[in-house]
């Protein structure tokens, strides 16, 4: 598995969109899939599906197509996404609640088992059959189920702080919903997710495309 | 403007966190940001950060850092973030719920003026002072509050029609929250937003993080 610390980031991205992809082709009873088929899925290129899959390996045959089944096979064990992952989410507001009953997660395989918010009053709602918990259980929770990744869904002021909290408790990876940068030690991963900043990007290329 | 095709999208994806953070430091009352300042705080290499804003003309001087203010400035148009978007948004589920009391679109220039969903139970109903409309009125609303921009917060089975009507509709740019690609075409942009594919990018990390 060393190899993969080398594999770039993006190519990572695309891997996750990859399986997607090819999961979905097997569903629909599809056997082959050409690198142009692949790309059009996801929005790359030919040429970029071609060498993103050689990071890892050699899948498909010159002119055959890759054989979607065994393409699936192949990327879930690397992407880490053949087993059940166990998530703490830290806030209970609007984006939160959204999250919790958000069923792709679990259909995916990220089963969220613990919701904490620093709020006192809201301590003891359920949402989503979860209960929400106090800050101060974060470490023995996470400890007593075995949870690996938290999600931050509290506001900007607080996320650094939910972020320090959790690593401390023993998570190996922080999704960051708050729109702003979050630091963590080596070791621990990071992805933030700022809606925002996506509808930003996206006023940009409206305006990139109309631009004269 | 025209070069601003060149520019290739990861670029103007850190561009964005480059100006949010401009922004921060400003409310700090901080004058000037170094590179590695600048690349640290949205998680790049200083190298990377010249490189960026190389693409946008000179803004800092060797050994002094950038004037925090000066690249605010210049930024902001620059990323056609310096007026208001009206956006539309589709689907009354709990996704769309939290999306529409997102503060941080209201306060970055984003403004979600139509809330519309198909299922007729849901007609008519007040979430965040916006009325559930019909998706029969999509286009005349579109026209009508000149929507330039829309949010898909459905259902994977229903994401390419909704595209497909909003594109019918006029919209210029589509936000994309269902958990498959949708297709527009040329001249309307779109972007992804997969949150299982985060999570799933993240579970990947973690896994590469701990590999021996």
């Amino acid at each position: 598995m060393s190899t993969l610390h080398a594999i770039p980031r993006p190519v990572i991205e695309r891997m996750v969109l990859y399986l997607r992809q090819c999961q979905r082709l097997e569903r629909e009873g599809i056997d082959t899939v050409s690198s142009t088929e692949l790309g059009e899925a996801i929005g790359a290129s030919s040429a970029q599906v071609r060498k993103d899959l050689s990071f890892f390996g050699q899948f498909g045959q010159r002119g055959l197509g890759y054989p979607v089944q065994n393409l699936e096979r192949a990327l879930r064990p690397l992407l880490a996404l053949d087993r059940e992952w166990k998530v703490a989410l830290v806030g209970a507001g609007n984006i939160g609640r959204a999250l919790c009953t958000y069923r792709t997660f679990r259909e995916r395989g990220f089963q969220i088992v613990a919701l904490f918010d620093s709020d006192p009053r809201k301590e003891g709602c359920t949402w989503a059959r979860l209960k929400v918990l106090p800050m101060s259980s974060l470490r023995r929770t996470v400890a007593e189920l075995g949870i690996e990744l938290g999600i931050i869904a509290v506001p900007v002021e607080a996320a650094q702080n939910v972020a320090d909290q959790l690593v401390a408790a023993g998570v190996k990876g922080v999704l960051n919903f708050a729109p702003t940068h979050v630091t963590v030690p080596s070791g621990v991963a990071v992805r933030s997710v700022d809606l925002a900043v996506e509808l930003e990007q996206l006023a940009f290329l409206v305006t990139r495309s109309s631009a004269p």
